[in-house]
């Protein structure tokens, strides 16, 4: 097996994350041959430690009388990275492969380029990883008009209009979610094994109509379960819904009246889904790993334009 | 003067909450002849632990040939305490010594006592310790009418008429500061040793006029340090200001047109006084030691009535 891939392996498209890196090899139909990932994200490893991340799983696959070009998007390229890309400032279309920073790899049997990211200076903002996606997702819908929303530890919301990001912000919701149901006083009051889909929703509905009050009603998920009846079930849906309702109503200029596509885990893209339907917003869902496959796959024909 | 002491001790009155164990002993006059502190807080102890923390502290001060009395107020009383001690529901008086709850200490030396706490059913709320420092706050100032706040991991706002707590309401903003500034992608952008009053209150303003934006604005504290001139201090001071702008924004109804008078650390007091200034609202500060110790003070004469 990886003898084939051996033979036929064209490029390497790599999505690493602050905690984890995953890898797909393509052929030079840009078919997918195989699909990799580790835990060792950017976070974890110090500059000299990611090619040897990067190698742990590929070298086997990487042909010895030519060089495999490998595309990287992602906090790879962040200032703790592997090697800092550069930021491209909004407005403008997602960043393509012709702004790629070259790293300087060891192995000759690579070719190693790191994607920009975006940056926006007031309200200052960036992002590293999910322009590929968006690029994707344009790659794929290139007439969209209308917003994209990428929920995860940093969840984006993009307005996109005529190719190109216009503005675009950052929530911290999904880090808020982890800190206070894993280290804060809810953590075991949030912990529930089931899923209670209404309290989800009327938590949700409640953190819209008064954001002002998250940080009381936050701690009413500890007080409902001591003195009340609350379930840690009912707790871990609340807790969603107060947090991803609160970044719906500050997020509420760029979703109003808008086309919506969510980029994401399913599971989660669903939550956000459910919560803009409830507001009277339709949102389509889209793979995440489709959509920066498919940003990498654009970028890396114009490295090999501009490196042929 | 451990002699000295041992002559003259008439009662330990004790704050004992998550994080901390603080003891004064007094005498009869209810003068204060030492003050003692450990870090043994209700989080760190079994059950079984929770009178030798005690005895670490005043072991040498107790009397043989008497029994002492000792008040506790706080988490002690949790479940997860040495003994849970009751709630009594708002609206009422802030507990005192009648409904203390008796722990069984094994030394003849000691006749333990722990305080009630304060529960609301809906919204549902608790408090356990802050009761007390009301409690001494009223002994103090009996008519008063008006809002207490108690700033700390978890403020408490509590309407005050007619020597009763009318209703209470807690934000978790003390936690979310400590959480975010240490554990999340924060911490190396808020970590500054001066401080800025102008980021603060600027801080402070924006979060209340646009408090559904919060989860943004924390992570414009990440992207501004790396796309644009914010330092470490300036973030430091714009996440506190940030936090305590949502929870006045909340807490609004407790305030509005309301005398407050403040009731904890110095400092913290000093950035809600600052916070309240600047929406027109003159607060007064108070030291929470003497609120507590005042408070169990008065919580003794009860118990000693109940049991000559």
């Amino acid at each position: 097996m990886t003898d084939t891939i051996r033979d036929s392996v064209a490029l390497v498209a790599v999505d690493w994350g602050t905690s984890n890196l995953r890898l797909s090899l393509l052929d030079n139909d840009g078919t997918v041959l195989a699909e990799r990932s580790s835990d060792r994200g950017m976070g974890s490893l110090a500059p000299s430690e990611f090619e040897g991340a990067l190698l742990e799983l590929i070298d086997a696959d990487l042909p010895d009388n030519k060089v495999t070009p490998v595309i990287c998007c992602g906090m790879v390229g962040a200032a703790q990275g592997w090697k800092e890309a550069t930021y491209q400032a909004v407005p403008c279309a997602p960043p393509d492969g012709k702004g790629a920073t070259r790293v300087d790899a060891k192995d000759p049997r690579i070719s190693v380029w790191i994607l920009p990211g975006l940056k926006q200076t007031n309200p200052g903002d960036v992002m590293r990883g999910e322009e590929t996606q968006i690029a994707g997702f344009l790659a794929e819908n290139p007439d969209f008009d209308g917003v994209l929303c990428l929920p995860g530890t940093h969840t984006k919301w993009a307005r996109i209009s005529a190719k190109e990001v216009v503005s675009f912000q950052t929530y911290m919701t999904g880090e808020l979610f982890a800190l206070l149901s894993k280290q804060s006083v809810l953590r075991h009051t949030v912990n529930g094994d089931d899923w209670d889909a209404d309290a989800f929703v009327d938590a949700l509905s409640d953190a819209m109509s008064r954001p002002q009050s998250i940080a009381s009603k936050l701690f009413g998920l500890r007080a409902e379960f001591l003195v009340g009846d609350m379930t840690p079930s009912q707790g871990k849906a609340r807790l969603s819904g107060y947090l991803i309702g609160l970044e719906l109503a500050g997020a509420r200029p760029y979703w109003l009246g808008m086309p919506v596509a969510l980029i994401g885990a399913p599971a989660l893209c669903k939550l956000y889904q459910d919560g803009l339907t409830a507001q009277g917003v339709k949102a389509s869902l889209h793979s995440v790993s489709d959509m920066t496959l498919s940003g990498l796959k654009a970028a890396y024909s114009d490295v090999k334009e501009m490196n042929p």
